[in-house]
């Protein structure tokens, strides 16, 4: 399987290491031999390569800072566009790890309908492209015979949307409520523990869970844009974020943690989604209720379904390797899907 | 696909309901046209029609007790065994949810392998093939191109095979542990909130979850033949019970679980398969393992993954239409990977 990466920073190089360190394993038991053909960033260039790309000279010119490091050879190609490597036609699948813009999800989105448009499959790390135009890539894609995924976008690897929409495939699922930020869900643990607001917040920057502006966490941005993703996916909703309920864990005092825990409460950021709409609003959920008691920087999710009742999971909802894993497992899909690529 | 049902009680009935009431909807969003041509029981006797049998008249006959009140029809053959309706040729999967049997595995084991032999996919909710002659079965389900399911063995429809070996694909899984006994679990937090151990089985047994003679569940050997598929399933093992340590919750005291609670901690029959073995044992679990906050018959699972750290799935753990669910779950996945049947 051919693949071209758009994006090679934290994600991407995870990926490549993956690639590289489980080559011999996912051949031998998956039947899946990956190979990197091409390589954009926003930053450090591109490389493109019909017979695929030397990964650990791709991961040393990463970490030097440019991919104008990547050694010369024969067949190499510098510069080109994701158009330009998409027309090249040497590609199977093509990875959009480029970072989220829950605007307009561009300049991902171009390059994802380009790519199903040439016959790639096509596999997102990117939420944008799948909050904003999820109906469109997925005709496109069922059009095509080709396998849109997005295993990254929502709980990193921790296999949300495979279990949605493979393993309980024969049930109806009627809601889904998670705890889909784990910067917030970190916060709220600390300040259980007794910091205030600004003393969580600054932990958790200095633990590199929240960026200097904090407000796509905080306010409850990230996970809204996982909310569109799940009632796009699993309840076929064109929702956008103006028809959501949004708010975040700024205004959650002291006094408020408090009261939910002599109630025998705890205070968590649940995002929502149903037939009916979506929401991200913090809620006091009793200690019983699974998602009550997921500590830390973890994520999780409850799926009511009719035949099962609620099943929940949790795990990791971002990192290196937990979001490559993702990916991974996009291609392992696709590959199972699709026979010999 | 043509399905031969071996065991028709509450699994069998709840799987026949499941196929009639999401007919057109199974058909429509995966493809699957599912369709009963023989059923065997083990004392309500046993039919047979290569064109289909009539669900709503197969439950009805089974409501009153017996399939000989299945009305006639031609080309219908009574009296049956699975031997000749394996021979009889007319089926794609084989789907055993007769009684488990931990000692022998027998009849459903010879029974499965006749399927096999005659290019059956098989799905079993029985747990003793599985449990006990795993390594057989899944060579010869290979070498014929079949696939062997048993998602219903391991917490009902709750999809911890799918979730351990299709959406996890790509991780190495290291260690598996979990409650994977709903009985025990609910006498365990009955007796947290102050019942005896006697008390909580009486309650146990007077919901259905335990039977009246409650040894498989409260010394753990249903929970041991789950460790079995496990370690057989996701390391390749070929442990036997013996090479198990089990033991169960009969010798927990009202004094034992107010020393856990003391200690922050809370009483759990955990059930765990490593590379390097089983155990069924009563653990005391600190209060931030997920699994200590899994209440009631519920059941749950851990699995730590090399990408992902640990990935917890909780759910149902039996019921009938839970169990119906998992079935159904592996009949759509054979449809995946065989195309159309």
């Amino acid at each position: 399987m051919k693949l071209l990466l758009i994006g090679f920073g934290v994600v991407g190089q995870g990926l490549a290491e993956i690639l590289q360190s489980k080559a011999a394993q996912l051949k031998q038991a998956q039947g899946l031999s990956a190979t990197i053909v091409g390589v954009i960033t926003g930053s450090k260039g591109s490389l493109f390569h019909a017979d695929g790309l030397d990964i650990a000279e791709l991961l040393a010119a990463a970490e030097i800072g440019s991919l104008d490091a990547y050694p010369e050879r024969t067949g190499l190609r510098r510069g080109l566009s994701a158009s330009e490597m998409i027309a090249a036609g040497d590609s199977d699948a093509l990875v959009e790890m480029s970072p989220t813009n829950l605007q307009t999800a561009q300049p991902a989105l171009a390059i994802c309908h380009q790519a199903l448009d040439a016959g790639l499959h096509l596999v997102l790390a990117n939420k944008g492209p799948v909050a904003l135009d999820y109906a469109n890539l997925r005709a496109k894609a069922l059009s095509k015979g080709l396998q849109l995924r997005y295993e990254a976008t929502v709980m990193a690897g921790t296999p949300t949307m495979q279990l949605a929409e493979e393993a309980l495939a024969g049930c109806e699922i009627r809601s889904a409520r998670g705890i889909l930020n784990g910067t917030t869900n970190y916060m709220l643990t600390r300040m259980e523990a007794g910091l205030t607001y600004a003393e969580a917040l600054a932990q958790a920057q200095a633990l590199g869970y929240a960026e200097t502006d904090p407000s796509g966490d905080v306010e409850g941005w990230d996970a809204a844009g996982k909310v569109l993703i799940l009632a796009n996916a699993l309840f076929g909703s064109s929702l956008t974020m103006a028809d959501l309920d949004v708010s975040g864990i700024t205004q959650i005092s002291a006094a408020d943690m408090a009261a939910a825990k002599s109630a025998g409460q705890r205070y968590k950021l649940i995002a929502g989604a149903s037939p009916s709409g979506g929401s991200v609003k913090a809620l006091r959920l009793p200690l019983s209720d699974p998602l009550a008691n997921v500590a830390g920087a973890a994520n999780a999710i409850t799926l009511e379904t009719d035949l099962l009742g609620a099943v929940t999971l949790i795990g990791a909802g971002a990192g290196q390797l937990e979001t490559g894993s993702a990916i991974l497992s996009d291609l392992l899909a696709i590959q199972r899907g699709a026979g010999r690529i």
